[in-house]
């Protein structure tokens, strides 16, 4: 595709995504999607034949985002239990939104997930990313033998953390709640330092 | 009203509160419910002017459920700590249902949260009653001083399950992780016994 193709295709998914997390995959319409991307809809047609394949493009949206901040903080952080504290911290940065609108990857799962199983694979994807990641982490802390575990527990407690900040429109809970989850992370460190 | 009429009015509720929670709210439609209540339209709109008069009905049903379940556990359990555990084991017992649809509270909670305030004002009543129930078990623990904290922790920690366990169809990961939470509750009882 030419470089305007490229532009004007991501500034379609942008503009979903955004619709996306802010009111919902269902209660966002094609429509509401042409008129958020101030592109003519049968430009969009020429992108995206469906709103299913515009979900489609905001995952790998997303997906390219969260494999970038990965690489980001193995880059910046050589330290296992520093990289996953840095999850927290930008958790924590993002408690606003999340008090607002709740976790994109956890309420898009969470919406998905009822009875839309083709569409839910593909957003699990999300999910994988940081499993995957955290899983790393866990095993490098001299925890290989319950990586996995660890990491599924540190991904559901941050989750649940986005809900109730979510539910109570409190940012403040999820600020203070992160720091508690950082101190657990120092108590499953299992190296001899 | 009648005893007919409770009756055709639970009938239309408890259909709408099973289609809310496995379709979600967004997604059933009042010809939904009319179809699912096995009640005649017109029947229906004697009872419900609109989707979200159903809606606010069916949060007011789980409210009743919840407290019933509240006033069980209180009755059956004397022990703050067994209180508190008792809530473990239920979320597990219904792991198979919250890996399909996830919790019905915070699913639920997830969607309306997405700029429909009045909507979510009602439904976030149901976590109050398990976050309120929950810090008078904590202060009951000894722990009075931060009982509301430690109450949105475990309801947090509990909710973030629940996604996981969604997510990954894994009615087991909140088994497991529902174990390790009622070590957990044990870890913060304070009292000298």
């Amino acid at each position: 595709m030419s470089r305007k193709s490229d532009r004007t295709r991501n500034q379609i998914v942008q503009a979903a995504n955004r619709l996306f997390y802010r009111s919902g995959y269902s209660r966002t319409s094609f429509t509401d999607v042409v008129g958020a991307a101030g592109v003519p809809r049968g430009n969009i047609y020429y992108y995206f034949k469906s709103k299913d394949d515009i979900l489609h493009a905001a995952i790998e949206y997303r997906l390219d985002v969260i494999r970038a901040m990965l690489d980001e903080w193995n880059r910046k952080f050589t330290d296992p239990a520093d990289r996953l504290k840095r999850f927290l911290q930008v958790v924590a940065a993002s408690r606003h939104a999340m008090a607002q609108w709740g976790c994109p990857m956890g309420t898009l799962n969470s919406e998905l997930g009822k009875e839309q199983p083709a569409l839910r694979a593909d957003s699990r994807r999300m999910f994988d990313l940081f499993v995957l990641w955290m899983t790393e982490q866990f095993a490098a802390l001299g925890r290989a033998d319950e990586a996995r575990p660890l990491a599924l527990r540190l991904l559901a407690w941050a989750q649940g953390l986005t809900v109730l900040a979510h539910v109570y429109a409190d940012p403040e809970l999820l600020a203070r709640e992160a720091k508690e989850l950082e101190r657990w992370i120092d108590s499953v460190d299992a190296r001899q330092r």
